[in-house]
């Protein structure tokens, strides 16, 4: 893998990922962008324990462009985008508009928060990138090469290693949300990196049961919902040598997919070379399950669990969230009062349906 | 309140509320409905300890029909709907496609579950209802007299005593979705209520957060927090006799209200006839300027959270939470992949900022 970093003219870094050296890609961004006054915010929400990100600066972000003026697309004459090259492999850059931002260090000394009687605030830290898959405007993550999607991992390892050693970061989140059903603001095939200067809402939750699990029985939690997944084997989607994905017994969302490696590490960084490999296989597999579920390729969220950076880490399992909000060809899974207001889901497909299905639509 | 219940021809339990007596509403369902094979289950998620519901016969339920075919309309000749009378004040019926169905009180003895190993199932128990505000299929709840939110709020007391009083039923939840936008399946202005077999995984979060600050303070945070924002007073939307109504400090909605009873009480039920009668002003004032947030009605979430049927009720305050998932006039506030897959929810919207919009907004 070859790395080139550059920065954009407005101070924000963009890194060129190629699968061999020498393609040398454009170092100048032609453009004379004006900084963003990008600030954020965190605040904690008492009676959920949540922090919640605030960031202003957002509301004037660009909102599915003509695909002329897509700012993903590699530049061209006339039309200057976000990547200064004419073509690119994967390309990570830091997002123009970024719900967290980075503040200066003295701000972040007070991590544990300013507390003005209940309302606890405090300065974000963080960041939020994008990860372009191809230059290829028309293309999906489902219809990439197995090298490219290889390319693809080894940029999330290395964004995922650079953010975590920053400071103020706790946790870092690399996702995709693919569909207009679903929000995505830019068609162009690409994923996003959050790096979060909290551990999310979710982790600590999973981790709280990871841990009292542990308290009681002494064994990890991860480990035995795996094993007894494998062993009852009505949920399963497939089993590789590697890797195993499932529909879970308690499944959220009308089709979901959990995908682990059957070796427990804590982010993506520990996978083995044959892990990585397999993964791109079963990346491509799973996805393309999502395409043939409905007339139309499903709008999905893929979503990489990893470890937080500094806690939770021996007991935290790596794995792979892949689920979509559509529940028939023609309706989707809304989340109305009972999911926003109360978090209770109501489902109208059973997970060993949901998984019987996902298994018919092996190629 | 004059209160007429019937059964449909299917066995579904209907009750008109009527303001006086003596309105005699039609006692017969014209129609002959086969029984619906309803039968849901429950699925504890072992890493968030919450239960899923599963109802797999709600697949076939009707999706925004013609108006011309609302079930929810009085019945006419030729069209007959799920409200058998010619006209009607407000009206409560369960759901022909509920989510949640009762079990057999057998079935219910072994209320903890049945554990195969880490997979934790049972039937289930509870009820769906939907609740018609008025005849008129184009009104909006925000358009009603004051006299019939005061026998809505009737209705739903009515509602939750009988439904808490069910075998199984741990939480009884009333809400409104409004809006195509957030998946409503009906455009007849209603609401529903759900009695649900279990603590929603909400209300149990926000119970931890009361006890755990009790047992730190010996105070109740509900109390702090409406203390502290009437205090503070930026982000207050009203402020009444016996209701205040503000923005939260840490709100996850770009548009979110949180409305309580100056004095803490469990439930509706617990409202004292003033508190009651001035609450209709309340509703009526802050759904008013929800519709004049955005050119078009804002599509919103209108959530009573209520204590629990058997336990935390000592601490928890009845409020009601309501929000919109519109940030401007043409874009959505979706849950895409931090909301969505973990729980970090990151807003546009500045909560003071919100707050001064919405008091604004006063007629």
């Amino acid at each position: 893998m070859n790395k080139t970093p550059i920065k954009l003219s407005d101070g924000r870094q963009l890194t060129y990922y190629d699968t061999a050296a020498g393609g040398r890609r454009e170092l100048a961004d032609g453009r004379t962008l004006s900084a963003v006054n990008s600030t954020s915010e965190l605040r904690c929400d008492p009676f959920l324990g949540a922090w919640v990100i605030y960031a202003t600066h957002r509301q004037d972000r660009s909102y599915l462009p003509a695909a002329a003026e897509c700012p993903l697309c590699p530049s061209r004459d006339g039309h200057r985008t976000e990547i200064p090259a004419a073509d690119y492999e994967v390309v990570v850059f830091e997002n123009r508009f970024p719900a967290l931002t980075a503040s200066p260090a003295a701000e972040l000394a007070n991590q544990s928060g300013q507390r003005r009687g209940l309302f606890t605030a405090r300065p974000s830290a963080g960041s939020c990138e994008v990860v372009c898959y191809t230059s290829d405007h028309r293309e999906s993550f489902a219809q990439l090469s197995h090298d490219r999607v290889s390319l693809v991992l080894e940029a999330l390892i290395d964004r995922t290693a650079e953010l975590a050693a920053r400071p103020g970061v706790e946790q870092v989140y690399c996702f995709e949300n693919r569909g207009r059903e679903i929000g995505v603001t830019q068609p162009h095939p690409h994923g996003q990196i959050y790096a979060y200067p909290f551990v999310t809402p979710r982790t600590e939750r999973v981790l709280a049961s990871v841990h009292s699990y542990f308290r009681r029985t002494r064994r990890n939690l991860f480990d035995d919902v795996l094993a007894a997944e494998r062993a009852d084997g009505s949920r399963l989607v497939l089993a590789a040598q590697h890797w195993t994905a499932f529909v879970p017994h308690a499944a959220h969302w009308p089709y979901e997919i959990h995908c682990y490696p059957n070796r427990r590490v804590p982010d993506l960084a520990s996978l083995s070379p044959d892990e990585r490999h397999e993964l791109a296989d079963v990346q491509l597999d799973l996805l393309g399950r999502f395409s043939r579920l409905f007339p139309e390729p499903a709008p999905y969220i893929a979503a990489w669990h990893q470890a937080p950076v500094r806690r939770g880490r021996r007991h935290f399992a790596l794995h792979l969230e892949l689920f979509t909000v559509r529940r028939t060809s023609d309706k989707l899974k809304y989340l109305a009062g009972s999911e926003s207001g109360m978090a209770a889901f109501a489902s109208d497909v059973i997970p060993e349906a949901a998984a019987r299905r996902l298994r018919e639509l092996a190629r």
